[in-house]
């Protein structure tokens, strides 16, 4: 079953490419980015200035093919593609929360962004304590290496080999 | 720019219909669910089974349109749609954590499922305390109500007026 989906706006951010980008919003604490959203969605943006912390779904557009085993960044042996959160994907949706500094108008200007600049964004949700956060966590080989998240940066290993 | 995305797999949950469902996982806690992953993906779930919770990424199949206020289940006043997790929105996408239980070979066996029988499965992430989980977190409109998510069932008002 196939679906399309066409994004709502676009992500601003300072990262210009994909090397050296932060790997995960935990990497990228106080890096400003805007969300650019198409002027025909400015009034669903009401009572969002409520929020602190907003998910964001968005298109992976550099990612190009996949493959069913990767080394990710935080890590030094393959591990199965959907136990990590690799952009390269069957079907490459970007999730990150970010924290909302102030809406003007169509643009949020948000914090902890990890995007490449220019970003289709696909979604936009308010990231709501009791829907969105879980104790008692296991986080498999994650467990021990996602703090390392904070430092890492991305490198070439998702472009797709030629 | 638009972009299409193939479902993965398929959701099987005990929901044959829109009405009575739970609104968030929140409200369907135990409520046992199958990820019924298409053959070919099978390869990359590897290592996914050290991990508690799951984010599922999946097509609001049944949601046709949408408006830029709605009033949501849980108030009764209209809000900015990008404010609300409701289904009908510009894209479609449906984001819910939900528990793993165990795998067998490209069934995953998960629980707190608040997904309709049938839901086409687009993308399945390692939920991750050091990218998902903030604190000091306002939640809006949200902030009052959010644990009513616990008791309140789906209705008819994501239809699509005719």
């Amino acid at each position: 079953m196939a679906v399309t989906f066409t994004s709502i706006g676009i992500i601003k951010t300072p990262f210009k490419g994909i090397d050296g980008m932060p790997i995960q919003p935990s990497g990228a604490i106080d890096v400003p980015g805007q969300l650019v959203m198409d002027a025909q969605y400015e009034d669903g943006l009401c009572d969002l200035d409520g929020f602190s912390h907003l998910i964001l779904l968005y298109h992976f557009h550099l990612s190009k093919g996949y493959r069913l085993t990767v080394k990710p960044f935080l890590d030094t042996v393959k591990r199965g593609l959907f136990s990590t959160r690799a952009p390269r994907r069957p079907n490459p949706i970007g999730l990150s929360i970010v924290r909302l500094d102030r809406i003007a108008g169509r643009i949020l200007h948000v914090l902890d962004v990890d995007m490449v600049n220019g970003t289709p964004l696909l979604d936009i949700k308010p990231y709501v304590p009791a829907f969105d956060v879980r104790s008692d966590v296991r986080a498999g080989w994650l467990e021990q290496c996602q703090e390392r998240s904070t430092s890492l940066k991305s490198d070439q290993r998702f472009r797709e080999k030629k």
